[in-house]
């Protein structure tokens, strides 16, 4: 097994960098603080003795040789950026849980056949540049590098930009490596497993996502002297619109989730009737048909809705992807782990996108996840026990070591 | 009758400093741009013979002196600052057209017996420091010094910090001047001179405002991974909220309205149900009673909601003032102005808060109104007609002038 302590001392030592104003972190992509992070990763890794390799979109590979030159690396990681209210766990545990194998197998001195590879990608989380889980996806060959140079953050700066800036753009193609299997160790982010009082879930399946950004146009006007019939308020017709959503959302309960987090209102001002507000949606549900259904049901209640009230409406597609299934050996190998450790189990799907959802897409990839206290993330609240951290990290490294073969 | 060309040009030399994005102006109070529309303006004050007086909440006061030394002066104003997406004549005309009246007198070689001073009023939109009318309501006693420079921009800038660093902070005592009246010009804000096809608003009576922030508290949490039933959302629950805003202003209609213009989410990520939702509602009507009804009918419905859902909501009044009458003689010489001068008139309520609504309560006071296009204003496209302007202007230059006495 691996150890515990080393693995919570570096998980509090991450935290140090960046930290949120609630107890958890604002250590948003791309930021000096980003930076920070991953300098103190890399020092990490060298410090085990590691070579770090560098892409074009960020992403860190740390890699511990193996023992058959011609054998392609076990990957392992998740990301070191947070949400601006974020969690000290999420996607940081499955970096240093990775981290934690290499150092663990070291202790040993175990030399396995295939290297193994740390990972951090780069915007995993979708904040600051929409999508989520860009640089895996670009990776994946899901999106370009030109396109994801081109994402800008709400002040017009570009990613490409920032990531030259905080001086973590490499030279290496992105996607080039080639994978013999990829492990994802994170949090829950959800309330079954603590509620089911189980150690481990092993993550069968990803459900997906669609985000859609909507445009709603009214006009400007002054709220005392213009008369209720001449108001087009696209501020009133967005609050109509987020009820759409949730009554959808609801309607295909218990599966499916719906809600919108990001709402910029313009021109914002206490005493003008709002002209213009942008905000996105957020449909998931485990079927691609269900998601595809409440994005046009959404669409068709919204367009309605603008209609009525005289008010434009425009959407575009800012972020989604397909429901994932994750490769059965990989995560019979998650399963065998968790049974030999002794570890409670049971079989997941997960709610939230992660960069071993886009992994799948070119690798066998699966996921192991621990509970969080009350299911709570993107919170700076999000909670972990260390027993929680050390069975996730312990089941991750009997199922890399295993696939590594020693 | 004063010089309608001179005075278009001022309106749109002004009109060049803190342009806006779509042909109307940005410049907010205590900016910069503030800062450089009050030099411009005291250029021209000074071109035109007058000295400048300037009190310590940064209202301006130029000064063309009378004949009789014991004579109190008559004041004619209103304000230069605009919304961030604002029109050129909101305020600015109320300003100008005071400087055209002393031009015109100059230009005919005339002594008034009461000097006339014309005034620039710091903040009156209330957009960047709430509430609106901050200047001219320290002026009339309504609000301490003390407490409008402790206001907070969003950025947590104090709004005597900011008068300082722009450099138009002055000495003099705030409301020590004592006034003969006040007579304020300023574009209508709504539709009923245009529809009416009238030159000229009388306005008699001003509507009166409440201003609540609401800040309604949910858990943010992830939207993917977060069940439905376990959703606190802050951002549905001002949704709903926004809907109770509609709904009661309607009820109240045709003389009451409602809305709310600035909204803001925490943390304003994609994927995370808002935990926090501050937005700030604004009711007005004619008469006090239905003010107050209308808010306690608010406050009493978004509670409801928010014990519905299980999130908590609190309620703060940051601005308001109540309805206004303003002085007989002064309408009268407004609307005798508009009758010797043979402009079409009626009598108005005026639907947005001026600084004449606050200078009332200690000096005789009236407005003048001039139609805008489509009603429209803080708008980018704010419109009037360079003889919309005249027509305005000359009927303050004929109240002011039969007020001061040859
Ligand atoms: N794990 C996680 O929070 N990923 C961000 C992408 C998403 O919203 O699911
Ligand atoms: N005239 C004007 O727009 N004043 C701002 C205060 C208000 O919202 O009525």
């Amino acid at each position: 097994t691996i150890n515990s302590e080393r693995l919570w001392d570096s998980l509090m030592d991450m935290a140090k960098i960046g930290p949120g104003v609630a107890g958890g972190n604002n250590r948003q992509t791309l930021t000096d603080e980003d930076g920070e992070g991953r300098a103190l990763f890399q020092s990490w890794c060298e410090a085990a003795g590691c070579t770090m390799g560098l892409d074009q979109m960020g992403n860190m590979f740390a890699r511990r040789e193996g023992s058959d030159p011609d054998a392609l690396p076990v990957y392992v990681g998740s990301h070191l950026d947070t949400q601006p209210t974020g969690g000290k766990y999420d996607g940081v545990l499955g970096v240093l849980g990775g981290l934690e194998v290499l150092r663990s197998l070291n202790d040993m001195n175990i030399k396995t056949k295939h290297p193994i590879v740390v990972t951090n990608f780069t915007n995993e989380e979708g904040t600051r540049y929409a999508p989520a889980m860009l640089s895996s996806g670009v990776f994946a060959g899901i999106h370009t590098q030109d396109w994801a140079y081109d994402r800008e953050d709400a002040d017009g700066k570009k990613f490409g930009d920032e990531l030259s800036r905080i001086g973590w753009r490499g030279d290496e193609e992105v996607g080039a490596r080639k994978m013999h299997a990829f492990f994802e160790l994170h949090i829950e982010q959800g309330p079954i497993l603590e509620a089911d009082e189980k150690d481990i879930g092993v993550v069968t399946h990803g459900q997906g996502l669609s985000w859609t950004q909507v445009t709603v146009t009214g006009k400007d006007a002054h709220t005392g002297s213009t008369p209720m019939p001449m108001r087009r308020n696209a501020g009133l017709a967005m609050a109509r619109m987020l009820e759409a959503v949730d009554e959808i959302a609801w309607r295909n309960a218990p599966h499916a989730v719906g809600a919108a987090g990001h709402i910029d209102v313009y021109p914002n001002s206490r005493n003008v009737i709002p002209g213009k507000v942008a905000f996105t949606v957020d449909f998931r549900s485990p079927e691609l048909e269900v998601i595809e259904d409440m994005e046009l049901n959404f669409r068709e209640q919204a367009q309605d809705i603008a209609d009525a009230m005289g008010v434009t409406v425009e959407f575009e597609k800012v972020g989604g992807f397909d429901p994932v299934k994750f490769d059965d050996t990989c995560v019979t190998a998650v399963r065998n782990a968790a049974d030999r450790l002794g570890y409670s189990h049971i079989d997941l799907i997960s709610g939230a996108g992660h960069d071993a959802c886009w992994i799948n897409r070119v690798a066998p990839t699966a996921m192991v996840m621990c509970p969080c206290v009350d299911g709570l993330s993107h919170n700076e609240a999000e909670e972990i026990s260390p027993d929680w951290a050390a069975a996730g990290t312990n089941v991750l490294f009997h199922a890399v070591v295993e696939t590594a073969e020693i």
